[in-house]
């Protein structure tokens, strides 16, 4: 495009954000919650589980009192089939399972795993951030202290070359991974990706991977993605002790009241079993029941997921449309189009990211701070930027997709007039 | 008593023994649980709390989906009346008080306090241990590799004198304490001591107290024992600093699946938010909501502390008229008569405790292990046996405590004859 051109066009898109910031839009897109229709779909939950119910597990334990650490064995099957893991191998959390995981790492720090020194005893450590990725997770060895190392995501899930490289060294003590639909790339782990992982030579005997499944559940489409169990592929290939598992319902019912829990093997069982027997009291069963009562077992939940689905695949739709109509071979814009989840990773041209996120932000939609996704929040491209449909009804969500589209070309235009 | 006498006695009790072992018993008295009909003082809280219930919170959130770290304003309000604290530094946790001094400790071990080296990362860390006291607060230091010191318990609290002198090793670095109805004495510490407390002067900067209020309105006699503030009196004293606060409603609704809270000055309070905000997406609003509907306010948790005094003080006054009818006056054995809590704290003679349990489990009822009252479970007399009245029904409550004292006598006069 001239320069004369690309002016016009840039006080065109110039007018537009204008006329945007002055329908003072105030939109919240910047983490994946799900939306008030979706937390109708388990208000149920408390009419189904009241003072009739039976309060006894099937252990013939009263669910109202002391005991039971390891959680409801209904509970455990259930998330058995969601993470496809082995239901003895089990253990419910609380209500986050960022804690299960956060609580993992302390435990790492401070007793270690497969009887090394404790991670908080040992010199410059590091871990594995396939990004973009999960923000949380990455602060989460980051508040530890480890220094973080970016491993690019591929089609096919992290890029294991990388990966099989950065694992000789031993100070690399473990990788974030979210196997089914990644926050925020959308895609599944490959097969070969998942059976590389089971074959895994870690130099450090304390090297796990953080497989957190928390969209194990959630497809979107007719044509959903298929993730290999790597609880099975490590039985195979003897690694089991590789690999610590995770998943929760916070999507499934109410976030911040929902159950969480993780799966490990004998090894790190016995240390992280030991871990929260000094802990805690032990989960709240009551929550448990509640949940059990309601979803009944995996095809009860499997059905819940289906109605969320109709509630969010529309606004998915909605942002990839309007995505496609504005965006579509403008060479301004990459986006994914993922079959589940809870994102759409859009990649905008390198160095307007940030500009991106600003501008929409001073037009009242608030996106995911740009870098985000990234190890220490800085993407090296300013490139991706996290965008997290659920929340707003579909006619915001709208009319926020229709305002990034003009900021991202805005911002490509400021960019591209500096060249001249 | 002469020889011949206390043999005769001793086959007297053992024949009484024998019969008791002959009813084969199945009691349980080792932890402080709750009886079922203090359970179902709470089932209404699961009707009132439905899917037609507001599910907003006075700041407008809706408590179903992500938010509010620090917990609900209200629930934050009833833990500032409980714990005698300001409600603007009271943080709402999930279930277990326990969980939050374990975090406490294990942020202590990671990150540190008041900008002092982490614990982890200091020598030969050291904690005070008041004792009798309670086996898993000991053992949580313990877990984290602290050298556990006993300080013994007084009729006005741990001795003073004691504190005083071992804080000034900057190795010492935190205090448990129980400071109402303690956990297993029963006593409430004085005015004097908790001003002590509130004056205390510890060399090291990151020294703290871990006062935790587990039974500050566990009230069982008209005529209650009174805490004095201790946050009030380091307000005056300028030591808030010292301190971390905790409590919980597992005693008031359902154990383990109740609400817990803590609270600090700010600076340590800081490190905690902190601490927080990397490891979970927050605490149970839900459960909060629930309990607030039930409850109400301060007032209603007092009324319902009221219906949970009906229920177990005619179990202490059990244990306690048979303890007096069959031991009194006969110097095999001394304990405690608490105005509230969950425990009777029994001296028997030294030597004798752990003869005393394993007898009693011999016979069907199983005690709290000898010893588990002070650190590393080791009694240096042998002496102290935690008796929890609450559990069993009344009935059953009264056979255990006469096998109790049976046992008690039996022991005592094993132990007299080996003498001669």
């Amino acid at each position: 495009m001239p320069k004369t051109e690309l002016e016009k066009k840039k006080k065109e898109l110039e007018d537009q954000y204008r006329s945007f910031q002055a329908k003072k839009l105030k939109l919240n897109m910047a983490r994946g919650k799900p939306g008030t229709n979706q937390l109708d779909l388990s208000n149920a939950m408390l009419d189904d589980f009241n003072s009739a119910s039976d309060f006894n597990a099937s252990t013939g334990d009263d669910c109202r009192n002391y005991g039971m650490p390891d959680g409801l064995p209904e509970m455990r099957g259930i998330f058995a089939r969601m993470m496809g893991v082995d239901a003895g191998h089990v253990l419910i959390g609380g209500n986050s399972s960022l804690n299960m995981m956060f609580d993992t790492v302390a435990c790492g720090m401070t007793r270690g795993f497969a009887g090394c020194k404790p991670w908080g005893g040992q010199e410059h450590l590091k871990f594995l951030c396939p990004s973009p990725g999960y923000d949380r997770h990455f602060a989460v060895t980051q508040y530890f202290g480890f220094e973080l190392i970016t491993v690019p995501m591929l089609a096919t899930g992290p890029d294991m070359d990388a990966v099989e490289k950065y694992v000789l060294d031993p100070s690399v003590k473990g990788i974030w991974c979210v196997p089914k639909y990644e926050n925020p790339m959308g895609i599944t782990f490959s097969d070969e990706t998942v059976r590389r992982f089971a074959c895994l030579k870690p130099a450090a005997k304390d090297f796990r991977v953080f497989w957190d499944n928390a969209y194990c559940v959630h497809d979107l489409t007719d044509t959903p993605d298929r993730l290999l169990s790597l609880w099975d592929e490590c039985e195979k290939a003897g690694s089991l002790e590789n690999v610590f598992f995770y998943s929760s319902t916070s999507k499934i019912t109410f976030p911040g009241s929902g159950i969480a829990a993780m799966a490990a093997a004998d090894g790190n069982l016995k240390t992280i079993r030991e871990f929260r027997s000094f802990q805690t009291i032990g989960p709240d069963k009551m929550n448990q029941l509640r949940h059990l009562v309601f979803l009944k077992n995996f095809d009860g939940l499997k059905n819940q997921m289906a109605k969320h689905r109709a509630l969010i695949a529309p606004k998915f739709q909605a942002v990839l449309s309007k995505l496609d109509a504005e965006l579509s071979g403008r060479n301004v814009a990459e986006w994914t189009k993922p079959n589940g989840g809870y994102f759409i990773s859009v990649n905008v041209l390198p160095g307007c990211a940030k500009r991106v996120v600003s501008l929409c932000g001073e037009a009242g939609v608030k996106l995911t701070g740009a870098g985000a996704t990234f190890p220490y929040g800085k993407d090296p491209n300013d490139s991706n930027i996290r965008v997290a449909p659920t929340y707003p009804p579909v006619g915001e969500l709208k009319q926020a997709v229709e305002l990034f589209c003009i900021c991202v070309q805005l911002a490509a235009a400021e960019k591209l007039l500096k060249k001249f």
